[in-house]
C-alpha cells in the first residue's frame, strides 16, 4: 500500500514538473490561472459532493464525468503558484512560499484523494463516493485553513 | 439539414452531455466556469503558439504537456453556455443562443484542431506544430468574431 501511494505521488510530481519560469507572461496571469483551474475543479467536485449529500439527485453518469474532470483539474493549479505571486488579486498567503514542502504535500494528498473519488464515482457506488468526497473535502479544507487568507 | 444538425448536436452531446439544468447553481457560476475553462485553455495554447512563433524558446516537453492540457480544456467551456447567460460579466453575444448550431459547429471544429495540435506537439515536429497552431487559432478567431462582443 505504501508503495502504491509512493508511485501515485511520484506520478503526481510528474504533472507538476513544468518549469515555473517559462509558464506565465505576468504574475497576474499565474494568479488567474490557478484560480481558474481551482474554480473549474471546485464546480465539478461540488456537484458530486452535493449528490453525495443528497442536495442534488444522484445521477451516476454526471457524477462520474464530473469527478473525472475534477480529478484532471486537480493537477493544474500548482504551476500558477509562482514565487512572488502572493500579492494582487489573491488570497494566497505568503507562507505558501516559506513553507512550500507543506503546501506541496497538501496539494499532492488532495490530488490523491480526488483520484480516489474519480474511481469511486466511476464505479457508481454512492457509499464509496460519500467517503471519497469527505476525504477530499478534508484535504481541501486543511490547505485552505493554513494557506488561504480568510 | 435539420437531421444532420440533430445528429451533430447528438454527437456534441457526448462531450457536452451533462444536463445543463443540473450543472450550475447560478447563472454567474456558469459564466465564470466557461471563462475559467477558456482561460486555462488559452494560457496553455498561447504558450505553444509563442513557441511556434519563435517568441518563446521551443521546449518539446513543455509544448507537448501544454498542448495536451489545452486539448483537454477545449472540451469543457461549453456546458457553461446555459440559456439566459448572455447577461452579466460576459462578452458572449445573444446570437450564441439564437444561432446555436453555428456556435456548436465552431466549438466542435476548434476542439478537433486542438486535438490535432496535441498530436503534433506530442510528435515534437515544430513545422507540424506551427500548422496546427495556425489552424486552431483561426477557429478561435472565427468564433470570437461572430459570437464575442468587442
Amino acid at each position: 500500500m505504501k508503495k502504491i501511494t509512493a508511485c501515485l505521488l511520484a506520478g503526481a510530481a510528474l504533472t507538476l514538473a513544468l518549469p515555473a519560469s517559462a509558464q506565465f507572461a505576468k504574475a497576474e496571469d499565474a494568479i488567474k490561472y490557478r484560480k481558474s483551474a481551482m474554480f473549474v475543479m471546485q464546480e465539478n467536485f461540488v456537484r458530486v459532493a452535493r449528490m453525495a449529500g443528497g442536495k442534488l439527485p444522484f445521477d451516476a453518469k454526471v457524477a462520474a464525468e464530473s469527478a473525472a474532470v475534477a480529478d484532471y483539474m486537480a493537477k493544474l493549479p500548482w504551476t500558477g503558484f509562482v514565487t512572488g505571486t502572493d500579492k494582487g488579486d489573491t488570497r494566497a498567503k505568503s507562507e505558501i512560499w516559506t513553507e512550500r514542502a507543506q503546501f506541496d504535500d497538501y496539494a499532492r494528498k488532495m490530488q490523491f484523494e480526488m483520484s480516489k473519488l474519480a474511481v469511486a464515482a466511476k464505479s457508481g457506488n454512492l457509499d464509496n463516493i460519500k467517503l471519497a468526497v469527505n476525504a477530499t473535502g478534508e484535504h481541501c479544507q486543511s490547505c485552505h485553513d493554513d494557506f488561504r487568507a480568510k
